[in-house]
């Protein structure tokens, strides 16, 4: 016993000094986004790369593998302990597993592969992306290859970002949404009621009030701004070092005040997942929040499942009053609330609605799937992009900019990380759901800006929970069920039939 | 020669390794003073302890004492290459002699005093920082044991800021000063001739002008906001990682438009000293800047050789008016002129004006000897900093935020660092009497806001010399003449002179 007590305390120890290091980075990374001068911008890579390699380092440490090795040979851990060495098995092995030349080849290449990206994206020419495209999926196969699978190569992309995470369990997940959501969107288009936008774009929303109006509604949710922060950014983001230290950023366009608005719940949603986590398990993986989908979950509960909703609306009117005293003049809770649900076919995947948000996603994930198996060729791509837009969305880009060079996520050599985005909304969805029947009231308390139980029903099945269980698992207990389309299908139906009057 | 070279090369490199620690602990330093939420106070004391203690264990490594060691029994070193030695023995030599344990601790202690000392200083209650300062004296008094001394503990502490520099050299310089100004003083206040303060003490001086005059001021005097901020903070500093990235603070106060506008000059000329340093010595201590005694030079010499100045007030008067059109209505230069000079006893050292702020220095000094020395008990502490004033300024605290809670430098550790604004004083007088022998047109160029030239000078003389020489032998390279307060008090009497009429 002895022996596997030292073995688990030193490898905490060391897991404790591989966490600050990421803390620190966390810190100088968004520091990097928000406020850097621009001329540090040299000098910061140099900061970040010492950071990168230090951790790496550290934990690639042939005495960590050991350690695991000592701790995997016993049967008498606790949950925790069990998730400590299991997730720290995982990051271990994704450290080792791939060359060292073979990651500078990728970092090279992602640096080489994001300018021709731009370039390619501000001059509308799919051409000056496609080799580095190309070579970019090439070495996603040999990533996959080096960390290895059981069925299909894009499994072990999949995995990356959502342990656990296969072709054979998103399949069916995403075919039930799409036998749903598809028809739902074009019944919507046929039905053609557009609902009021006039009173948005006709008037200009002072970024001084949207910032106001996103600080009481973040503060509202419940989100501690003395552990955190808010403020502007480029790209909106949620970073900061740990969870007394959350960091979540947005942007504001005057023309359109629900970009911040929106935006900024969704971060919310993020931050209060962080500030959420067990105390005790600082510094430690299980303490960590679980993968990319979880995490998605509950920004989209914030933003969407509350943000979007009819009583949320009731509550918020009178803080957009105050904010917008001339703007919201006139204004009723149901107008609003139909704004900020136009439902409508777009081609920018981040500008969706709830409704397409999620076929633009199953569109990438289909394409991706193909790529990595080589049933697609690159050069082929840029019109089976738009093919799949025409038959998911009924629309077709007219260029490339608007069309497949939209993401970076590609330049980036992010394959599979996509269909995290959607595991997040059907998540929200089925934790809503359930939540619900703890919280019988929950309309009326969203009604009343009692944001509170909800949160609280969060935090106690997800945020606490933190990584003890893989993604899917945690999803079960605190649903009840596996991963399922059909909360999520059940309310965007109930939703397009009460804004729209369609049944479906 | 080969041996020398490589061990030379591997000394850089380790050497760069320990700038971009620091570099990153800067980054950080800054961040918690300026914007971070209250709740991280304890995890970025994590944070900082794990960077002291890897950058002391990377200092520390036996190796970089070997290498040392080899270079040391070299004639064939060009004067960079001695610098670097010589800069690195010293730290390499401070490093070891301070355990890690010890690093680790004052790191902690350091973080958490700042909290104390901050709030004791909100709530105007020295028992809160009580406990905190004297764990403080007593680590300094370890640390001082540790580095060794031949006469006096203190003498170990004043060496860290100011190499070479004791009791016995101090003692002399400033009972000299003080024979000096404390009679300026005294006639000053007898003469009765207070400057008509009505037009400043009578209006309000909103924030955001105030930053955008302060904000003008930098920006003509050279600092570059491209590589570099400004922003607010409790106690003003200048800080940041690197050269291109230079981060300094001020205050504002709207009953008083002086505080941040030379608030801002003092931090634009630490760092425009920053900025100007030798691009081809990054990473390297032989391009690190000066002592902090030089540091201060600049500092001192715009905020108040340049600043106070009668030609600068004729130049900066349309800044004024147009950022304040009311409140500067029917007021001229020679009036701005009396008002920023107006030389009068008051309790706070970073407001004082230049005939009184050698005496605030004096009276820290003086303490910290005592407190070093168990002459002084921190129980006693308050009172006797509040006799001090009456004893040097004639003036009494009425409350302990006012009095001894006002510098943040004890709840940093910082004893010992006082003497080396003195020093600043000193050397900015001593600087540009010389840099006026080769700029015969200085008077009408600070009139005409030509601020290029003098800073030109600096940047040659001091900026770009970095710390090739030792801080005294650096002033009598530039300036012909070793240290001394004669410059000072010469251009203190003929200010003096001119402001009040006072022979003196």
């Amino acid at each position: 016993m002895r022996k596997y007590m030292d073995a688990y305390d030193e490898l905490l120890a060391r897991l404790k000094d591989i966490d600050l290091i990421g803390q620190i980075g966390g810190l100088m990374s968004w520091d990097q986004e928000v406020l850097m001068p621009p001329k540090a911008a040299a000098l910061r890579a140099e900061q970040l790369a010492w950071v990168s390699k230090t951790g790496h380092e550290r934990l690639t440490d042939p005495k960590i593998g050991e350690l695991l090795d000592v701790l995997e040979s016993t049967d008498n851990l606790d949950d925790i302990q069990s998730a400590n060495v299991r997730l720290a098995r995982e990051a271990y092995d994704r450290a080792t597993k791939l060359p060292t030349e073979f990651v500078e080849e990728m970092a090279k290449h992602r640096s080489r592969a994001q300018i021709s990206w731009s370039e390619a994206r501000a001059k509308d020419d799919f051409s000056i992306f496609r080799d580095d495209l190309a070579k970019a999926i090439d070495l996603a196969r040999q990533k996959a290859d080096y960390f290895g699978y059981d069925d299909l190569r894009y499994d072990a992309l999949l995995d990356l970002y959502e342990s656990g995470l296969t072709v054979s369990r998103v399949d069916p997940l995403f075919k039930g949404l799409r036998d749903n959501v598809a028809p739902l969107v074009k019944a919507v288009i046929e039905n053609g009621n557009r609902p009021d936008m006039s009173w948005v774009e006709n008037n200009n929303w002072e970024q001084s009030s949207q910032e106001s109006l996103s600080h009481s509604v973040a503060e509202a949710i419940g989100f501690d701004f003395d552990a955190g922060r808010r403020d502007a950014s480029t790209h909106p983001f949620c970073g900061g070092p740990n969870p007394d230290d959350v960091r979540w950023t947005t942007r504001y366009s005057e023309s359109d005040p629900f970009g911040s608005l929106y935006g900024s719940m969704h971060e919310t949603g993020h931050g209060t997942y962080e500030q959420g986590r067990r105390r005790d398990l600082d510094f430690q993986p299980a303490g960590k929040a679980n993968g990319l989908g979880v995490h998605e979950s509950q920004s989209r509960l914030w933003e969407n499942q509350v943000g979007r909703s009819r009583e949320f609306c009731e509550w918020v009117l009178p803080v957009w009053r105050e904010n917008f005293p001339n703007n919201m003049e006139g204004i009723d809770a149901e107008q609003l609330w139909q704004a900020v649900n136009l439902v409508e076919p777009s081609l920018i995947r981040v500008e969706a609605d709830e409704a397409t948000y999620n076929l633009h996603i199953m569109i990438r994930y289909e394409i991706e799937k193909k790529l990595i198996a080589g049933d697609l060729e690159v050069d082929d791509l840029p019109e089976a992009w738009d093919d799949m837009y025409e038959e998911f969305l009924g629309i077709r880009a007219p260029n490339r900019t608007l069309g497949v060079l939209q993401d970076i996520h590609w330049s980036m050599g992010a394959f599979g990380y996509f269909p995290t985005y959607t595991l997040g909304n059907l998540y929200a969805a089925q934790l809503l759901e359930a939540a619900r029947k703890e919280l019988p009231t929950h309309d009326e308390q969203m009604r009343n800006g009692e944001f509170g139980p909800l949160l609280s029903w969060m935090r106690k099945n997800v945020h606490q929970r933190g990584s003890i269980l893989e993604p899917a698992a945690l999803i079960e207990e605190a649903t009840g069920s596996p991963p399922s389309p059909d909360a999520f299908v059940t309310y965007l139906k109930d939703k397009i039939e009460s804004l729209y009057g369609i049944k479906a």
